[in-house]
């Protein structure tokens, strides 16, 4: 009775402080494809709860679908690409990416990384360009009076819109190169001793050479490697602003990050009180399956099916490697389901359909799927993380590798080489997942983890927006560390300071000890003359 | 409609997380005054909750009464100190604190602070060895088979508990001197351009000259300054574990630490994902008062009343002091409830009423309250910040001259010093906070901050303790850097390892470069001779 009263007065409490939720107005900058997709369902949240959700996007938007989303407003302004040539650009680089970056040596790779990044950014920077320099769209939405922006920190302009607006700013962010905004435009610190950087692929756990590598990680990452070319980005930034700033400086405004992961998924590592961990906000449970689909699954009996996808943006797959995953795929006594736009593969058995588009939400959450073959997009593996599903990893580019990385030290994954590999490896990988006890053990081990949270992802993401209206900011949150300059932040002045009072004791000290010594010399001299 | 549905939705996945808590068993090693009474708060709701709590204490405990908490069981363990010597021990070392440490100079009142807690820890270690070493009750515990142990950080013994039972920690901790247990046992950093120490009195906005001080308390706490005796308790533990440990070594094993505080208290700074922020978990709305008191406050009119108390720890006040403090309230149009147990001031005003208790937070909830006058504990400003009461600040030892300086710098206290205040002082202070609004607003938004939060202190405290039962532990959240030696920790081998590759090549350079030179010279030689 008492637990009952307990958890009735908790569940008043708690709708009480949802509740509490004014509505107001969120204006979104948002990004492409998974990012857009992981966006979309927070938008669709405060939708739901009663905000007026407006879009700012540009006309060559690729998934950005204004006729499919109509409860979210879009404010589109023109920009000089078309859809198609954006289209282009982008398959071009990821295609870049994944076929042709050499990975022979350390500098080669991240060299062509950058010139990819840069490509991406001057990009970037003509939309954030097309929007800020436009007059009429600027008065427009400052007109509007917007209660918040909500921007995906991969790419850059929110904060700068913020800052025109006159707004408090939220962050959406997955990951980004070598955690570069999350430290400088965030503050958060990454002690290289066991905090793998984004693109080394390494674990918490590192051995000392590891340890040595993820150290010219944060060094190359620090100071060479460069996301964005910060430059130009600075000094749009300063021009727009009218005053000398940098875009870190900007980004540093932020009240909020939801960073799209969690403990389940990524390594414990240090934060700050403005950052919360909403990865698998998309996630939910599973839906029944289409009829075909459903009754092809349950055609597998006992050995049950795989999932296999390796993302959208993957193209030009040759049939070499089709035919090689195909043959693979032949010989497991499971039934597969891979989604696959290319021409059918030769050898494609008849355990394995092909399909232009899957449900891989709920065919991850079907009781029949034994184990998923994935690309490691980081919204599939949240899927896999929430229903309790082991994986094989083929990374193709970006946060990929790392991702992928990741589920394989937390036990729940095998990794293969897109490139390299053979049926064999493949196959191998495959029987050990599904074969392997331990993998499916440790998928449900981060399933638990992943749902046993005070507040879910997706919730805790709208109370932050919604507090930040609310309250006008979350400045109660923001580390006076923003404020100081980096030889300040790292007490460089401080440590200079007592280092030199060290020095002027010391030396005062000897002074004074010298002079004493002379005078006792003279005085015995002088005492021995008499 | 749809918000209806989101609500009742969002209610269900609460309750279902809530409700997912097993009923379990939990040990509970407390420390005594506004510990245990916020300790208490945790036990209660984990009863009700179902769970079976049994705290574990000694022969002497003062404040944990046995009879009034009939649902919690107590094992009681036979220590040689009576009730009354403790009691005696505790008053009279802090009397000392209170009046006689010299306040001159840094370094003599810290060997006086360090006195007193090397006292403390004594009797601590007393009680530690009492239980650890009492083979019976060692073996009716480890029969007991607990789920979790729920430890005070602040007083040891918790973890070794936990260490010999084999069962996952939980510490619920404010705050440690120089915040040296969160920093060695728990692993948190602390930024001293920022971060201002415990026990330096300092806010997050530092001048230099305060950055230099905040850099000196910095060193002085992690070289010098020892809080407990901790070469006896690394060998203790030693002795107990059968190998070479230390205190912060076995704490390193906690699994949550849920610390007392939040960003409307403490100034916002890095943190780890197994620190949860359940400051003012005790708070709660305020009570009716009882008739007579009510009376005396609707009496106050427009005015309103004051709340004083300078909590329960505070004896032996002098006539002098006592009659400065009664003058200034004589002077107030509001009336006063002053929490005093001793003698009569001579001047005692008529506005003014002495109690020997108070119903501190249903009064700090009364619309009449315009200010409170406190000594800072943790408790009481807590609930001041919950209520939004502007306070008067008089600290008087250990954390609450730290409390009162957070709270002087989130401008809703102004803060007057018990042993040298006038009349005038504590009259102006008063007049402050009651007469500028800005202190009844800051309050408020503090207030504000601390109502709006995801989930309730309380219920968060819960959550994680069922967490760790659930989950036998919570292993995910816990950094790998517990399991690296410090000079790993901080990739000094690392950068001696890249520094020594650095100077090799240098050293291969320059050998190449003189012997190519040499070469070439003996060549040109050579050809001249030739």
């Amino acid at each position: 009775m008492a637990m009952k009263l307990a958890s009735v007065l908790l569940l008043m409490q708690l709708s009480g402080h949802f509740s509490s939720g004014t509505c107001g107005k969120v204006l979104v900058w948002p990004t492409e494809y998974s990012h857009w997709m992981n966006m979309k369902t927070i938008l669709d949240e405060l939708v739901q709860r009663g905000h007026e959700v407006t879009v700012l996007t540009h006309s060559a938007s690729i998934l950005i679908d204004r006729k499919q989303a109509t409860s979210i407003k879009f404010e589109v302004f023109p920009t000089s690409l078309t859809k198609s040539d954006f289209e282009d650009v982008i398959i071009q680089l990821i295609d870049k990416w994944i076929y042709d970056l050499p990975k022979d040596t350390f500098w080669s790779y991240f060299s062509q990384v950058q010139e990819i990044m840069w490509r991406f950014s001057e990009i970037m920077m003509k939309f954030c360009k097309g929007a800020v320099l436009n007059k009429k769209l600027m008065t427009r939405l400052q007109e509007s009076k917007f209660d918040v922006v909500l921007a995906d920190a991969i790419a850059p302009c929110g904060e700068l819109l913020a800052e025109i607006l006159k707004t408090p700013l939220v962050y959406s962010l997955c990951l980004s190169p070598g955690n570069q905004y999350e430290k400088h435009g965030g503050g958060l610190l990454f002690p290289p001793s066991y905090v793998p950087v984004l693109m080394s692929e390494l674990s918490d756990q590192m051995t000392f050479m590891e340890r040595v590598k993820n150290m010219i990680y944060v060094l190359y990452f620090d100071f060479w490697f460069q996301t964005l070319n910060m430059k130009e980005w600075d000094q749009f930034y300063s021009e727009v602003l009218g005053k000398t700033t940098t875009l870190y400086e900007t980004m540093k405004k932020a009240d909020m990050w939801l960073i799209r992961n969690y403990w389940d998924f990524d390594f414990p590592r240090p934060f700050l009180p403005n950052f919360d961990f909403v990865g698998g906000l998309h996630c939910k449970p599973a839906n029944p399956l289409p009829k075909e689909m459903e009754d092809f699954v349950q055609s597998s009996g006992e050995n049950g099916v795989v999932v296999f996808s390796l993302g959208s943006m993957l193209s030009n797959m040759t049939e070499e490697r089709a035919n090689v995953i195909a043959s693979a795929l032949a010989q497991i006594p499971q039934k597969v389901l891979w989604r696959y736009d290319g021409k059918k593969p030769d050898i494609l058995g008849p355990n394995t359909r092909l399909y232009k588009w899957l449900p891989q939400n709920d065919l991850l959450g079907h009781p029949k799927t034994k184990a998923f073959i994935t690309h490691g997009g980081a919204n599939g593996v949240y899927e896999a993380i929430y229903h309790g599903v082991p994986m094989v990893g083929i990374p193709l580019f970006a946060d990929q590798p790392d991702n992928v990385a990741h589920m394989k030290a937390k036990g729940a994954a095998v990794r293969v080489d897109f490139n390299t590999m053979s049926s064999t490896d493949l196959l191998s990988a495959l029987r050990t997942v599904i074969n392997d006890p331990m993998y499916k053990e440790n998928a449900m081990k981060l399933s638990r983890i992943h749902h046993d949270q005070p507040v879910k992802p997706l919730d805790r993401a709208v109370f932050w927006i919604e507090f930040v209206m609310r309250h006008k900011g979350a400045k109660h949150l923001r580390v006076a560390a923003h404020d100081l300059p980096w030889f300040q932040y790292h007490s460089l002045d401080v440590l200079g300071f007592l280092l030199a009072c060290v020095a002027t004791a010391i030396f005062v000290i000897m002074k004074c000890s010298m002079c004493f010594w002379w005078m006792i010399a003279t005085a015995g001299k002088k005492a021995k003359r008499e």
